[in-house]
């Protein structure tokens, strides 16, 4: 659609919604061209800045009324942050350099995304990690598909935190006892869970779900003048900035970590950002630290009880496939592996 | 019941349980001679009257411990605020002039009821839109019946958006994501799907909801003295000041917008206000938006695809039907037709 | 297990979790030795001491990650606060001497729990009322047997209100209109529920419950090193001072009345504290009630309505059974009945 460079096609397709528009099919007009995102993951930084651009450039349109978030891809919504997004250190600091004070360059992404004046929602249908999992936190509105969908911060199998604002939102949606079971048990959540914990708004059976979300899409496009504006002035996003000045502290000193860089880049090596990989990257991640003792020098080798409950697939993953951060005020240093 | 006339009776029927009563039935003990709301509409300014002094003198009952808000008529709980309120500019003006700072005459009636010494149940039968599930939100606890009952903020397809204090009150039982689904979808939703956002504490079957709300009021009235009053010490209502505001300020601005007062005209001369109009009043509002096309200048005539989503019933609904609220320190000014 | 005294055996059983440790079955590693509470009172102040020892000693040891407190009995948790506690007058003031200053010596449990560096996950299988609830609430994360767990705030019908943190996780957790739910009505709550409302993490079958959070325990016990301390930076424990005192001035005012005196030793020598009486401890407590008229002056006998709706068994409760608190910074009275 965007670009000529697959690699930095957004999987995030945002669909400006003007007004009702019957003459074309719901289904297109939600999914503008979008590509699987293990094929063009969404947080290269590419698609960041395309990202920031296009919702820059909406937040100016008023007569853009709702954006509606999606894949073409069955499977994937954003997967999680790319993990070659190092390789591309000058967007970075780009980006970085453009980011607000006191939010890391991924942070942004969700401030962003939680200012914007039309109404945002996510539709999902496939799996959401890491960063992808963030994104949907940060919208006004997450509907899924309870056989499909799946949502995890997959971040502390690669021995670091969520850092996109993803602790702070979770905790704001579903508390802090299950924000740190979420974050801990590093689990794919699906739909219908996700939706109990408040995670995300509903859980849909997946072949309601583009009807379903098109018709509140349409129904909210559709609303008097000013209704939305002042929906969002009675009900302003929260401000989470100690939140998220800590969440990155905690982020940066584990991504510092030896361990860290060595789980990425092994998980990568081992098939992690290709789609057998990231089916069950849970279990890939899990395997790829089983064979790593010295990234958890208590851990002995699992017995079949342990090996039973979450060794499922092999495999492993590469750089910075969770949450890759960094602090605006640091200059980003990446992993070259 | 109390007043002649049956437009002033409130639908609000507070019964204010003092002790087991064994010897007179539930039912008329929940319900003592309340009105259908849609003939006697609650939001008018003298129910609003009634149950400001009934609140207040009971307030002042020590012997009174649980007052339970229920309707005689199976349909509709107060349904919504009366479109015919602005008649009574007097009553209106002397409501204000008594409201405490800050806050506006609607929003009054929901602080009031917030902070009653008693505990405050509401049993939700029937349908409860705009003001009426702004009430049921300010109680300290409600339960509704699975089959039945109904919840919505219908405030968006008037032109305006909640302003007695439904949106602070959705934003803290159901988090911003879900407050914004419901303000801005102005669905009604059901029992099951309320008490899963924790809109409402339980949804109960139709034909156990009588039954479970008496023995739990029972039981509360039951308890040793003082362990009322100890438990709202200990859980006090949150100070909302700061919210309804800015809830206020987004209300009054979309109010004088001409776009609301033609469709609450529009809406009241094509049946709202009737019990046919009320069954489906989403759908009746939504009709008529799309007969006003200048109350949304970028929509376009919905073809088939929106007409299926959301083209339910026909007709229109009149004044201020939602949730018409007056700052108090302006003079309120009504629509006149 | 430790000391030689039964009755200060800890019915919470902590079992400190450095690694997966694969030789040992699961069931006996999270169960080392414990008791039915009934039998060994979890609140005596003997456990308190003990248990206070042990989370100060575990939170010196880096080399445990993860904290899992189950019991040995099927049917109880830490059923409720020893009803005996009373008659350690020294130890009660040992632990008040000892305590953070604003917190009460039962307030300072939850306290301790909530900022222990591991991450504390309770396996609920059977009832936690009173003191034992405050537990579940207090810890990181809880997991329950649907068919068998039960969880309550029981407080209320012994005259008092809870005043171990409860009524501030329970806010936290569940929202104001819930938490005065389940405070004022009392009831034992099931699993489903619990978990519905937020107050625990999940309602698991009963016969799966050991593995699932046995694999959740490993899996964390599992991550790379500094994961778990950076996970709990991100999402610090809130900061329920203020409503700590509120708690406690309510707790306090009505632990002194004659009536909650009455209750609790009547409650006692009718049954409570044995494994029978505590099976429907609710009903036995409300029977308690009815029979002591001068408790509630409002109080009526009840008819067969109330009787149908509440009256369940007989028998009643004694000394201090649901809370039993004391200010740190006034002298422990306690109940010689």
């Amino acid at each position: 659609m965007r670009g000529s460079e697959p690699r930095f096609r957004p999987a995030w397709s945002p669909t400006p919604e003007r007004s009702p528009t019957p003459d074309r099919s719901p289904a297109p007009a939600w999914c503008p061209g979008t590509r699987p995102c293990c094929r063009t993951p969404v947080g290269s930084s590419g698609s960041l800045r395309e990202l920031r651009t296009l919702l820059t450039r909406l937040a100016d349109d008023s007569t853009v009324r709702v954006i509606v978030f999606s894949s073409a891809d069955p499977e994937f919504f954003p997967a999680h942050v790319d993990m070659r997004i190092g390789e591309n250190m000058d967007v970075l600091q780009e980006l970085a350099a453009s980011a607000p004070a006191d939010v890391n360059v991924f942070q942004a992404v969700g401030e962003l995304i939680r200012h914007q004046p039309q109404v945002t929602i996510v539709k999902l249908a496939g799996k959401a990690r890491g960063g992808g999992a963030e994104f949907v936190a940060a919208a006004d509105m997450a509907f899924a598909a309870t056989e499909t969908a799946g949502i995890g911060q997959i971040e502390a199998l690669m021995g670091i935190v969520p850092g996109g604002g993803g602790t702070q939102y979770l905790r704001n949606r579903v508390g802090r006892n299950r924000a740190l079971e979420v974050v801990l048990t590093a689990d794919l959540f699906d739909a219908g869970t996700a939706a109990s914990y408040g995670w995300i708004n509903r859980a849909l059976p997946a072949d309601e779900l583009d009807a379903y979300v098109d018709r509140v899409a349409r129904n909210i496009a559709a609303l008097p003048d000013g209704v939305i504006e002042a929906a969002k002035r009675s009900l302003p996003a929260d401000d989470f900035q100690e939140g998220l000045l800590r969440e990155n502290d905690a982020w940066a000193s584990q991504f510092d970590v030896p361990a860290a860089q060595k789980l990425i880049s092994r998980g990568l090596r081992n098939g992690a950002q290709t789609p057998a990989g990231e089916r069950d990257l849970e279990g890939l991640m899990r395997g790829v630290a089983r064979r790593l003792p010295d990234v958890h020098p208590h851990t002995e080798a699992p017995g079949p009880v342990a090996r039973r409950a979450s060794g499922r697939s092999g495999a492993a993953l590469g750089r910075r496939c969770g949450t890759p951060f960094r602090r605006r005020a640091r200059v980003p240093r990446v992993p070259t592996g």
